[in-house]
């Protein structure tokens, strides 16, 4: 048939998985850890299968999930969201964004995004027609440039999304974002789609500012998270947004004829690990800064420099001591010929910096598979 | 925000649910079954989710899951399709209906369903920008009148959903349907939507008649189908959805920046129990067939009238010898007076016939369940 995404093809996430899998390179490409789901969720999901909760959970997310994604809200950001009409779970954060962009965006409107980007966002606003606007971060940093925002910003501009900490940078938005971002709001009345997927990944004692603590921002805001992230399962796929209750209404319709509901059984499980082990978020940045710390040694002994990292579990590296390649064919050539796989940068622009020589390491991996890597980077 | 979608409002699903609750009805309304998944099934994801599979699957499916629907599908309908370009997983029906649905229509063109339908088919057309034409089906036999269908199709049309076994009917598609259907594609080029979610509930030594059976009709169609019917989980939202590789492509698409994958462990047992289990899909029929007699038996020692079943796990009856509501006024008052839940009719239909006093029940039940319903329905 002709194709209404000409645009869409492979996620550069696939096909770089499948080229580790076929030269056995260790694979830092695709987020995803390599270490074990906790004990009790594994448990807890057994035994909610066993007391038969198997058929489908209702449309909005069962009302205990719900109710301990309000009570942790409240507890790390200060604000309790109603369970019944502000958070809705569905399959994964990126039906969340799928559904939040089709709840509110028209053909022939526009959305502006950040470049870098993760790459669900254009495809979704694609679908429902509308048109995605890039403005790109600060090439080196990764700040947003608030001017280059507002100067993008059209009477058919419908809604901004912003992503912290950033995927693929992890860079995290500071209190001057916030205060630009509820000033361009004020303005403009667009609204907002926050995706937090990391909010529990933070580093050096850094505030994850959430769109959730400003009364301003959420206010007209989907903020989008999820539990892969945060519990180790990115195969899970059990999601959740937190919006106002018009906003969330308009988000129910679509979902409600998208996926419907979510797994059934570990929905129970993390209504109860959340309340039972807050301190396995709480202490999710220590861990991972750990992991960080080590890993950022480590490559010291390579020629890859490593970036900031913020927030998030990947590190930027630039390799252009090492070769002059763009950064797609050094990530081929990293993963054939080195064994280390690692994602390029550019697929997350819709115009990549020219001169960019930037690629994507994910130390969400066990400190045999970071050994591994680190050794054979040493030999670049 | 002002709204995409004016005319959603909460299924009459969840609305009938919550009434049940309210009022402790015994719920013979929202299709699903109150007995256990089987043993193995759940075993098997219990020891996917130890053996680590936690992390993303592939977009595509698990493919020892694609593999074995390819395998089933060979088995009962004699089509092998090819488990790479033609099988894929998706979180349940409803998304595989959201995504086909997605993947080829376009802002203006038209979708024929025929009334009554499942609710979810009008509302992804609404969102994908096109418009559903309804066509009735006989008010009394829910057979297709195939004369009506083609006058409906004009220039505009791209795509006509189907459902055999019908919900909420329980009617199914003869020789002579598949016939009609053939000779439809062939003078139009449209596409073919087949939801075959009750592919094997079928009674009678009837035979289920799959679009897959046939090369002039699956070569144009998304065959959609899922396991919460077949394994007793409708809270498990696996579905899939067979289609030629052209189709295939643009479906996975959309598939792949909506849920992008499904949850993971579950994809691992459905592998493990299709190819370890047969008898399990080849039973089912008789095991809904013995529920379904002895249902029906019960019934005529009510005042309501069943009407024929052939497939599905849905009975309709007609009121008409006890009340003149309408047939929501009716749900509501068995609910709330006499504390058994059924689900109206009109809301399948975009105009549902004036007189038509029909109510869908659930035998999906426990005999307990179904006795207790049976005792309040002699009161009536
Ligand atoms: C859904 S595959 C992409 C996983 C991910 O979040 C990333 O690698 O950026
Ligand atoms: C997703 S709730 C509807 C369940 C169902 O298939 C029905 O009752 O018709």
């Amino acid at each position: 048939p002709d194709t209404k995404l000409p645009k869409v093809g492979t996620t550069i996430f696939t096909v770089m998985s499948q080229l580790a899998a076929e030269h056995g390179a260790v694979n830092l490409g695709q987020g995803f850890p390599d270490f074990d789901v906790p004990e009790r969720l594994i448990e807890s999901l057994n035994r909610a299968m066993r007391e038969g909760r198997n058929q489908y959970a209702p449309m909005t997310g069962v009302p205990a999930l719900r109710q301990a994604i309000a009570a942790k809200t409240q507890r790390c950001y200060g604000y309790l969201p109603d369970a019944d009409s502000e958070v809705t779970v569905v399959s994964g954060a990126s039906e969340a964004i799928f559904d939040a962009v089709h709840a509110v965006v028209r053909p022939g409107e526009e959305v502006i995004v950040l470049d870098p980007c993760y790459d669900s966002y254009e495809p979704a606003i694609d679908l429902a027609g509308g048109r995605a606007v890039h403005v790109p971060l600060d090439p080196r940093s990764f700040a947003v440039d608030w001017d280059r925002v507002r100067a993008a910003v059209t009477p058919k501009t419908r809604m901004l999304i912003v992503n912290t900490p950033h995927n693929p940078s992890g860079a995290m938005f500071g209190e001057d974002d916030i205060a630009q971002l509820s000033d361009l709001l004020r303005r403009t009345g667009i609204y907002l789609l926050s995706d937090e997927v990391y909010e529990h990944i933070v580093f050096d004692k850094l505030r994850h500012e959430s769109v959730l603590r400003y009364p301003e921002l959420r206010e007209r805001a989907f903020v989008v998270s999820s539990f892969g992230k945060t519990y180790h399962c990115t195969g899970w796929k059990i999601g959740y947004c937190i919006a106002p209750p018009a906003l969330t209404a308009e988000l129910r319709k679509v979902h409600q004829y998208n996926s419907f509901c979510s797994f059934a059984p570990a929905q129970w499980a993390f209504a109860e690990m959340i309340e039972a082990e807050p301190e396995h978020y709480e202490q999710l940045g220590a861990f991972y800064q750990a992991k960080r710390d080590r890993f950022r040694e480590q490559l010291l002994g390579t020629r890859l420099q490593p970036l900031p990292v913020a927030g998030g579990y990947f590190q930027l590296v630039d390799y252009s001591a090492i070769s002059d390649l763009d950064d797609v064919a050094f990530c081929r050539w990293l993963t054939i010929e080195k064994g280390v796989t690692a994602i390029p940068l550019s697929p997350f622009y819709e115009t990549a910096p020219a001169e960019q020589r930037l690629a994507r390491l994910c130390f969400a991996k066990n400190e045999t598979t970071l050994d591994a890597a680190i050794e054979r980077l040493r030999r670049l």
